[in-house]
């Protein structure tokens, strides 16, 4: 069987494409020049979303500048709303990561929406003397400044989704701060018996972690809505008509609903990648404190027998194909994976962004994909952390309590009463001996009876601190 | 519509899975409590391969100890023949990233081979009180030896490819060093003009650097050949009978056509990632040297007009949406971004290695798909780099011998006639006047015209060293 | 020869430690206990000073509060104020690295302070029946809150001497953009002639990029000042007294004079190290743009022959030992290494961030370290890079002209006129034939010569864009 | 007071420098161009000592070769000498972190020899007509053969001493193993009680993972002894006479006593940092295994009341500063945070080695600095961790084995008798019911009692597997 081509032109000669793709020869060229990953742009519902956003905006701008006249921008305005209501996304083909600072998928989107447009219009795929992939598509634009303007906004929107993940697990660790917040336990530090707390202020702190993390990535993500739409090629506009740069960012703000604003130097912003930095450092920090949870989890949760089994995490699958019984905490290890993976990507991000030369950063397709993965990897484990772990997690009240009043850590508390060298021998002695620290304070004679049960009152002990920092406050 | 189905029973409690499914509940388990990446592992043949051959080597030595009686052994090993052969791989289902330390991988494996077995017995699928998947397909196994000794086996065999393809990217650059090799050309250090060589000469040091990464690369994938198939959970090969770590691993040997080797520690080995962490390491001495390589190609290529323009990469796509006739050097950029995944990837591998705890390692599912990603891009960039790039790279070779003509850099072959003061004068009266450095020093009579001549002839100021090292041989 | 010692005691048992050293015992057990990098505390100058900060704080809160006594306040707080005059320095002798999450850092400031107090009070050394390290230096405190609340103040401090740094560079750069104003060049995207710009703008986008980076610097170190002291062990506050906390922040922000504040949540503040890991990301980000723009430095300035030679670092040293003459990029070259510490030193932060367990982070030294050195050194470079190198250079003005006359891509600003098809077949030949774009344009007829000449006037090329971001501000 | 100086020459001009010194102009250039770390050469033993090792092997070829009289190399020899045994290391104060490749670490070493030549000569310091720093004590070299040569040498000495701690470290582990053989634990797989063990098997797979290290450490310092001396400026050998290079080679051998080679392709070798990258690699595996060891320990040491509390470590300190008695595991902890600075380093290297650029690698001294550095580290970490941790560590005995009495996973053992499915019934109600495993199997009738005690019993459960692996064999 042959398939129906036709023949499209380029810089390097012809070449045919099915006669029924919207792409053209600019996208079969990349195909065949990034066969990388196998992963095609269409699997980025927001990149492609956000790609027909800025050339809608663009579209817009060119018609109201009187470079577009009004049956071309329509049919270029519809097909752009239909990739953006999530059609025509198979038509995306070129690989996530490529050579040519994103050329490709710029390429990719002029194509299909060109042909798509020719269709509305009732002209062939390929009748680009109607609409011209370069010249009407992408008229007044370069790679350079709407290929990066796309990346943003596809970044935001996923930011968003991702923040919003935060926030459901942040209410289920508050949930659970709430339920445990009258069990005692003893806290830790460097993994010996400290002093004493509830298991309530434990997972505060987990939910708190959370909320600042909100408060950091809201920030960051602000950074992105400076776009340099308009810059054309390397930010002096050449080829952008005056009035457009303001024009298509109103546009896209429009479109998008997103409060877009245009960098005020374009040349800087065409070139600079902090801003992707920024939130990849960003969302570094927000993988080690869920990772640094995740461990915590697992540790609490080790045992049942011979481990802490303080609380105990819901099953969700059996653990072992050879251990009958065995439940593992492989919620908490996904996400532990998925965050050493975000902090893998912050180091691509890191030589990418570095690797940029003088006007343009050609790696910024690395760089959109590395962050992409990393947000909505985040975002899946975040929302199966909170369902299938920690909104299950029980507490062994019994056992928390005993450790307690087991400990030796109690001693601490009598450190302003009898002072830190009396302490020590008393902690020093309850050691080797394996007696109570209350004991042997009554036994030496050290404080009367009521005087060391008043400082021992749990109450006491574990201080509650319920409000949350002034300094780094939860997102709106 | 509803789908047929059966209805499976595990330690949580019942689940329907369809009835024409080959995986059962273990996997339906995983699918819903992993959904991380979209990716499932039947994406990666060569582990979906290794898992087949794991287990049939298994079933193997388990007929041979007369633990499975022949009709289940021949069943089970059809369909892992099958699945080696490229069948079923749409039934592995389950997140290349999960928790439980590959149990799901391990699961997902077992219920597909023994429904597949069921069926070629003329059971029903599901009938696992005939072939069940744990007490007969994962019979004297444990997901902690059976999925490091796949993943081991996958690496290998994707690690094989990788290595054909730096052989042929090696004699890509051979072959140009050999047509390069008279044509002369500055060498630089610090990217300041330095001594004449040739263009061969460069050519040939990137065949070098390919060959000896082959040799390191070679030398790292042997450690992974030691496997601890037989440790069952934790290394002391509980439920193992006698003679079954031998027996499995010689009919491992057998159908991978491997030389592999069992641990002779196998407590040791199960909770080992140093092999892994390794081979990462030498993946990313790979990356390194490839994006190096890169680096130069571009900066090489650089212009056409203000730049070095030393040499030509074909165009292999218009370059530029905007600007026409611009050919950028998008191949080897896509390879410098290979590259800085891969970095990032060695960070991710470093991280999981690092978080293992006592007697196993829960995070080899992200260490396996980190160094298989990393593993199948650099081949698929390293190919495209050869054939799209270094095989029509064209040189300037007039531009080349005018810069060494022109060049101060000649100044240094004087040394040790004219001594390195005197040549400091002349290098600066040069640079300051633009003038040659000839001329100044015949001007200044420092040395006679004939002798300067023969000091000055090309193939004595580029000394050819056209040998390999001995310490670092290529591959064989 | 002897030394004169005093007998101290710990949990261990008795020592002798020097008679004249103001450290004690539980100094003399780290230095033996952790002789890793050599680099004792007492090079931290910023470190000793915020501990000194700390303490004096704690005693005058303790004071407040009727828990010291006049006498024994006044001698603590007169040592703490010569501490942090810069005496005693050589008494701060713990290497940097350590284990006990800061204990042994802590403790030798404790021991210090109170030998210090001692001998102000008239006493021996060693008289710690009188002023006891634990029992009044130490007093209503633990390392956990004193350790992290110093490093917190230290940092604080050597940040803001790299933000002024980053100003003095900051202005040098647009010195030069100022400079260079008129200077018109091809901008390059791909390392490809794109199209032109001006030298100012280039270096304009430079001064912008440090600008960005300082207000980003600004903002994450303001997160430093949320503090936790008074939180003692794991944040309850045990030991501490009611009013202890707002009092020893209050002090703490008198005495050095920086707007602290007390965290709200202490359990929450005590174990996050999430305020250092933001840090050091937004010193990666500095770091990453710092090292772009020293390849960008070292790339213009390629040659001078057989390179860009666009511009002339300023000579600071002779280049080479064998090469006469030679100029290298010596100071751009610093700065990049710094660069890759910085952005090493990342994912150090990063692991020891991920490694804390429960109620402490145990790994905060390396942290300390890690971003103390960081930007230290990153400041150190700065300054070098804006004195010794970006204030010296010059344009090689002609060339730079001359490159845009010869510039094929010119032809991106016709597009608009006759087409990117047409444009780009101009372009081709103009490679082919090393023709001019002009020629060939008027040769085809395709533009008449007075609208050719004023499409192409520098003024319309090099479109400026003065102003800065609105959304990235510069720091105050 | 003024200092006496002398008036020394370089390209920039004119300069004084103290009379005594026995550096010149060159390194008061570098002092004043790189004041970053503060942290001199000459703080490295190794590199000084390799410095002047590879001065005195050219010295002796240009000698051999008859480019140096004897009056001058016996000064120049015996100045070498005196700097191998350790004198005038206070002249070597160039800093660590310095741009130009190296030259100013070169120049510092040329001035120091030439000088302290002079003196020995019975010349005044300066008198360079009679030995000139470049001319006679850098004759037929480059930084770019120096450099890199010295670099390796001292990276060499500094691993061998690494590779001796490894082996004491090793060593502690295997008298471990030895002294626990007997005692039986339960195995943890992702934190969950898995199988039996013994205590001994737990340490002795420590030792083994050191003991693989130190092989694969050993591999890896071997491609360091391929050195480019006689390359030159970049390696073309240019003014480097016929017969130098083999000679100089075959002098530095003999005078280090290490097997070096000299590179076949001086041009490769020039330029490549694969061996420094690979040995990074290599020493961060070093650190993921000694870190993961650190980790098992302190999670193994956890406690004492509320924690794992399986073994002691030694208390080498005082744990805290407010809670009395409190030990703490402060040496695995700083073992810890120098595997974080190591794997730090790495990306340091990484990030290096990918920026040089064509026939030379620019930023060699941060590589040099962050390997020995971390080498150093590394070594000093490893033998405190020996000697005062896990010589000192004791077994808690009886709770070991109690914990295997009660465990749940013993009924793994029983699979093969009574099936996953029974097994799992039975582990379901042990856990539910807080019942032994041995007492529910024999209520249900599942096992007869002697049949069951013979399963259980500890010599069977916890298979020994005393040998080392074949292909991961210990270094010599």
């Amino acid at each position: 069987m042959t398939i129906a081509t036709r023949s499209e032109h380029d810089l390097i000669g012809d070449r045919d494409v099915p006669l029924e793709a919207y792409w053209g020869v600019h996208t079969l060229r990349a195909l065949e020049n990034f066969p990388i990953t196998g992963i095609p742009i269409g699997t980025s519902p927001f990149l492609v979303e956000a790609l027909a956003a800025v050339k809608e905006a663009a579209a817009a701008a060119n018609h109201d500048l009187g470079l577009l006249d009004d049956e071309r921008y329509n049919a270029i305005r519809q097909a752009c709303e239909e990739i953006r209501s999530g059609e025509l996304r198979d038509e995306f083909i070129v690989d996530v990561i490529q050579g040519g600072a994103g050329t490709s998928t710029n390429m990719n989107a002029n194509e299909v929406i060109a042909n798509r447009a020719l269709e509305l219009m009732g002209h062939k795929k390929g009748d680009y003397h109607v609409i011209h992939p370069n010249e009407h598509v992408n008229l007044s634009q370069s790679t350079n400044d709407v290929y990066p303007t796309a990346v943003k906004i596809a970044i935001i929107l996923a930011t968003h989704a991702l923040l919003d993940a935060m926030a459901v697990l942040e209410a289920s660790f508050a949930a659970k701060a709430d339920e445990f917040h009258d069990v005692l336990k003893m806290g830790r530090t460097q993994l010996q018996d400290a002093v004493p707390m509830t298991l309530g202020q434990e997972f505060r702190t987990y939910s708190l972690m959370i909320s600042e993390d909100r408060s950091r990535l809201s920030e960051a993500v602000l950074l992105l809505h400076e776009i340099n739409l308009g810059a054309t090629a390397i930010g002096t506009q050449l080829n952008a008509p005056a009035g457009y740069v303001p024009s298509a960012c109103e546009h896209l703000s429009r479109i998008t609903g997103l409060p877009l604003e245009s960098a005020v130097d374009l040349i800087e912003a065409t070139q600079d990648c902090g801003a992707f930095v920024q939130l990849s450092g960003t969302l570094k920090r927000v993988a080690v404190k869920l990772s640094k949870i995740c461990n915590d989890l697992r540790l609490l949760s080790s045992g049942p027998r011979a481990g802490f089994n303080e609380i105990n995490l819901p099953a969700v699958q059996a653990g072992s194909s050879i251990m009958p019984g065995k439940v593992n905490p492989v919620i908490p290890e996904v996400v532990n994976q998925v965050a050493f993976q975000v902090i893998g990507h912050d180091v691509t991000v890191t030589m990418a962004a570095e690797g940029g030369q003088l006007q343009l950063n050609a790696f910024e397709p690395v760089i959109c994909y590395s962050l992409s993965a990393g947000i909505s990897r985040l975002r899946e484990a975040i929302l199966v952390l909170a369902s299938r772990c920690v909104d299950g997690i029980t507490a062994n009240v019994e056992l928390l309590r005993s450790e307690v009043e087991n400990s030796i850590g109690l001693v601490t508390a009598l450190n302003p009463y009898i002072g830190y060298s009396a302490a020590t021998d008393v902690a020093q002695e309850a050691l080797a001996t394996g007696r109570g620290v209350a004991e042997i304070v009554l036994e030496r004679g050290l404080l009367p009876p009521e005087k060391l049960e008043a400082i021992l009152r749990p109450e006491t002990l574990a201080h509650l601190a319920p409000k949350r920092s002034k300094l780094e406050e939860p997102a709106g």
